[in-house]
Order: C-alpha cells, then structure tokens, then sequence
C-alpha cells in the first residue's frame, strides 16, 4: 500500500497503548497533512524526552531531570515519603495535587506468578533511604489488588523497626459509590475499617 | 507535574486525532517504561518519514518517495487514472487492493464555505495530465458528499472534451445496508441507479 517508513511508523504507532493499526493509519494521515505544525513538534518532543529520560537516583521516578523535578523541589518536604508501585501511580496523585512529599517509586509489585521478587523491586533503596533519617512518615500507596497489598506488607515488615510513622491509603467506599454496585471486598473493607461519625 | 519536556510531548500526542490529554499522558507513560522497544523505533520511524516525506509530483500522493510507490510502480496501469479528494481515499481504495491504475489527490474538495476554490486544488495538474494523452478512463472516487459531488461535477466540466471515458463511483446500498435503516438520500440514489437483473 504505502513505503515501508510509513509502513514502519504505523506499526511503531499501533502498538502504543489505545492505538490498533486503524487509529494509527488516521494518526499518520493527520501527520502527513499536517507536517510542520504536528509532526515535527511530535518528533522534537521525542527527540528532546529520549536525549534526556533517565531512572531518579534517589526515588526511581523517571524524569528528563536527574534528580527528578519533585526530588528537586525544594518546596516538597523530604521528611513525608510516599511509596508507589509504578510512575503511572506517581503521575496520578500529583495530578490530583494531594501529597507534599516526595515519593519512592517501587517499579512494579511483588508478584509470585510474574517471578517478580523483592530484589527485583526498588525497595533496598527504599530501606537506605529511611535508615539515613529525616523521614517522619512513609504511606504506602499500593494499589488495592492482591498483589499490591502483599508488597504493602513486605514493606511494612521491613521498615517497621525504623522510628517513623508508616501508614497506607484508606480502602472503602469510592466517593460516588453506591453500595448496590460495589463488590463485595470493598464493601467488606468499608465495613471494616468503619468509623465513628463527628 | 511532570518535566517540561514530558509536558510538552503529552501535548504533542494530545494533539493527534483519537487522542486526548488523557491517553496521551497514558502513551507517554508506556514510552518512558520501554524506551528501548516503544520510544527509539517511534523515534526512528518518525525522522525516517519526516527526513522522506513529500508530494509526488506526478499525482499528490504524500509519500517518502518522489515519485510516490504508486506512480513508481510498472505494474499498475497507467492508462486508468483515479481522482480522490485526500490520502485518505487513495489510502482506503489501495487497502482493499481494488484499483489498478494510478490515481490524482485532489488534496481537499471545493467548498465555498471553507473558501476553497478550483486554484486552491490539484486540478490544473490533472487536466495536464489527461492533455498528455495516455490515459483512457478517469475515474472520479469523491465522496457522496455535497461538496464531494460538486468537486465531481467541476472536474468533468474541465476534462469532459477529452476523448476519456469518464466514470464515478456507483452510489446505492452500502452491503448489508438494511432500506428501513438508510436515509432518504440514499433511497432515492439507489432507486434512480436502479438496474436490469441478469
């Protein structure tokens, strides 16, 4: 049909995630039409995202900066540490612009089926990080799955003999949530975790 | 949140059609986890195309080769040209792999409303083309829409002193159209098409 450079930038295109090979033939079309104003803005994007993308030393977020732009910040109180499975994790709470702190990004869960162990997570740095002090708190903000919470665990054992305040996110009722469609875990954890009112 | 730099690619990708900040963001979060197998082959792919992209002079195809793959190829007949108003048509035709011939992009459709006129499209082009000799039929493939069949009707004035056949695409029942289903315009098309069986 086309040249294999545009044939190759289909594929490249149709395997990003919400993208299947019909969206990227539309997504190449529009990039051909509109060369100077959406493809090479896009291929600089690229360009400048790859020359600088590298792992934070000290959290394992992955930034254009080292360290990364909240390790940076001199405005984020380093003594508050929240823990997160993954970048994606990190992205969401600071898009909801909740926590002060900073961050250590575990780059996955613990997860026996997928052979992924604890040396095969950021946590020996998380340890470190906490035995050279100046933390107060670490929030375990694991996602609410099997395995999120079998990390959380692992965590908590391994911190716990350090003098800081280890707490995880609340499980219950999402805001919005009406009891008849909930699951039964949830409902359950909600009904656990209840507490008194005022 | 994030970096300028990852910033301004989720914008970037926000831009392009079926995207939104949404799934950018969800894009960009895929690129940075496999930089090696995601973010380096889009990168390649897109300066391959970037550094190749242009439009065939022959026929306005927009292709990383001049003259484009089409135009290029021996075996396609050159004596039966095909009129498109975009990529996007030659684009739809060549995947069902139903024309032979070679084709003429028009690069848009007349429209008095968005202020495009006969100068504004390839037409003069086409009528020089046909005016080379060589060519025996001419087929207009522009969309069953209003401006699609005035663009149609323009271009058959200009050709249609040319000893050419001169033919457009049939319009009627889509396949699996259901008549209960379809809108009186195309009712009414395929009843005045209508044609002797056997």
């Amino acid at each position: 049909m086309s040249s294999p450079e545009l044939e190759a930038l289909i594929q490249a295109l149709a395997h990003l995630p919400g993208l299947g090979p019909r969206s990227a033939r539309r997504v190449v079309l529009h990039l051909l039409r509109k060369r100077e104003t959406r493809l090479v803005p896009l291929l600089k994007a690229l360009e400048r995202v790859n020359g600088a993308l590298a792992a934070c030393p000290t959290c394992g977020n992955i930034d254009t900066r080292t360290p990364c732009s909240i390790c940076a910040d001199p405005r984020r109180d380093a003594r508050s540490l929240c823990v997160v499975e993954d970048v994606s994790d990190l992205w969401a709470l600071e898009r909801a612009h909740l926590f002060p702190g900073r961050y250590h990004v575990l780059g996955g869960r613990l997860s026996a089926l997928d052979g992924v162990g604890p040396d095969d997570l950021n946590i020996a740095a998380l340890v470190s990080r906490i035995a050279a002090g100046g933390v107060d708190e670490v929030v375990l903000a694991m996602n609410a799955t099997l395995e999120g919470q079998t990390t959380a665990h692992y965590i908590a054992e391994q911190i716990e003999h350090f003098p800081v305040r280890l707490t995880q996110l609340a499980h219950g009722l999402p805001v919005g949530g009406e009891l008849d469609y909930l699951d039964d875990g949830t409902l359950a954890q909600a009904l656990r975790a209840r507490r008194p009112i005022g």
